[in-house]
């Protein structure tokens, strides 16, 4: 296994004519351990790269750390596929409970939160960023572009970080969830302020992707993807602004569309 | 929430002209949380359909259950998005370890498997299935219409169960596995035959996805999304044939193509 996340394949194509065999790219998928303070944690297949943020972004989004700092020792041994995290914690003063369900009411409203450990880190998001259509097309355009070697394999999502004007990092993986998650490891690791940049996505938007996009603290999702009826309930709780359908030259605006240029002009 | 699986949002558009504001349909998101002998087990996020089925289908793919026969009692409440089901089985002695990574090496092939539950149920098909590209063709534009209403909401995956002519049950849910699950949930509770059938599918292939195959038992997998390396690498040792991209008149063929009868023809 090579560690560019592609991998090739032997297969028989048809397209009308006679078939024909060729060599064809597909997306690799690596299993990773993470061993947090010497104990198992978890098993994630995913795309092998960028495998330190994912693990930093993977623990952040279970409620296991918040901070960077918070990791005193980290090593990743590709070769084998495992990773090894020392956090200054006691995990067991965590009382992680990732199994359990878990319903809470906040704030009088109806907020439903299905873990314990989100019930910790999601938070409403305030932001001033401000962005026009013409930037949303804009940037799902540079995503698209900057993963082209990717979309060959036809099997990869992936996440960035921008600013209206400025595609700042971009991630892939064969999983949505870890896609994020790097780009999470990605703002930890750097200590880059999230609060006025948004969030480019391939993705289909849950609810467990809109309160990743909570506990990384950015207040818009634009995605060329759909959403589900429970992550707008939670973006419109949670203040972020939820973007979807962004291709071929439309978008659907779905919550908190004051963030958008076009609609606060209408309503100026 | 109702039941059909999708809701109504007020959206902004942009298409070009002047932003509109109109009720879209979306997919809708359900938690359901699974109680096994009186112990809660896990809390999934589903489309609200076929419910008893993704809970047979799920246990099944979790190793938990085999047969429809083991569960002596099951209900679903719906409106607390609770299923309760006794098995007969002591889920003490399952021995359920599903957190654990477990690399065996089965019959001296490189073969890994990543969960104990994995290695009891992951089987060898012998499948005499026979099947040409223009029913593959049919059957994918099959599964197509008859979910026209759920790709409305552009945010649902469908699994089906077919035989080379006809399309036997299409399910569809907001996540891969849960499709694939109630098509499992059903085979198991309507005791299908399934050796000479194929799965139809609408998501990405992975390592997870060929397991899945694999525990229902069926020799072909037919999709219009892209595989994996591992799980092409699982497919060629379990002798499944994957058939993949298949859309707009091409598809590839990625393993055991001995099963499409053009590739059989040219070789007879």
């Amino acid at each position: 296994m090579d560690y560019t996340g592609q991998n090739c394949w032997q297969v028989i194509r048809f397209d009308g004519k006679d078939p024909s065999s060729l060599d064809d790219e597909v997306a690799a998928e690596f299993p990773l351990t993470v061993m947090l303070n010497g104990e198992e944690f978890a098993t994630m297949v995913c795309s092998p790269t960028d495998l330190e943020e994912l693990v930093i972004g993977f623990l952040a989004s279970e409620g296991i750390i918040r901070f960077y700092d918070e990791i005193s020792s980290m090593s990743v041994d590709e070769k084998r596929g495992f990773a090894y995290i020392e956090i200054t914690k006691d995990i067991g003063s965590l009382q992680y409970d990732h199994s359990k369900r878990f319903i809470g009411s906040c704030c009088g409203k109806s907020r439903q939160f299905y873990f314990k450990s989100d019930v910790k880190t999601a938070k409403t998001i305030y932001s001033r960023l401000s962005i026009s259509v013409d930037q949303c097309y804009a940037l799902m355009r540079k995503m698209q572009a900057a993963s082209e070697q990717f979309i060959r394999t036809g099997g990869v999502h992936n996440a960035a970080l921008a600013s209206p004007d400025e595609m700042l990092a971009i991630r892939n993986d064969i999983g949505r969830h870890n896609a994020l998650d790097k780009i999470y490891g990605h703002i930890l690791q750097e200590r880059i302020p999230v609060k006025n940049k948004l969030i480019v996505f391939s993705g289909r938007m849950s609810s467990e992707v809109l309160l990743k996009i909570s506990k990384i603290g950015a207040g818009t999702l634009l995605s060329k993807s759909a959403p589900t009826d429970l992550a707008l309930q939670l973006a419109d709780d949670l203040g972020i602004t939820v973007i979807g359908f962004a291709r071929k030259g439309r978008l659907n605006v779905y919550t908190h569309p004051h963030r958008i240029e076009e609609v606060n002009r209408q309503h100026s």
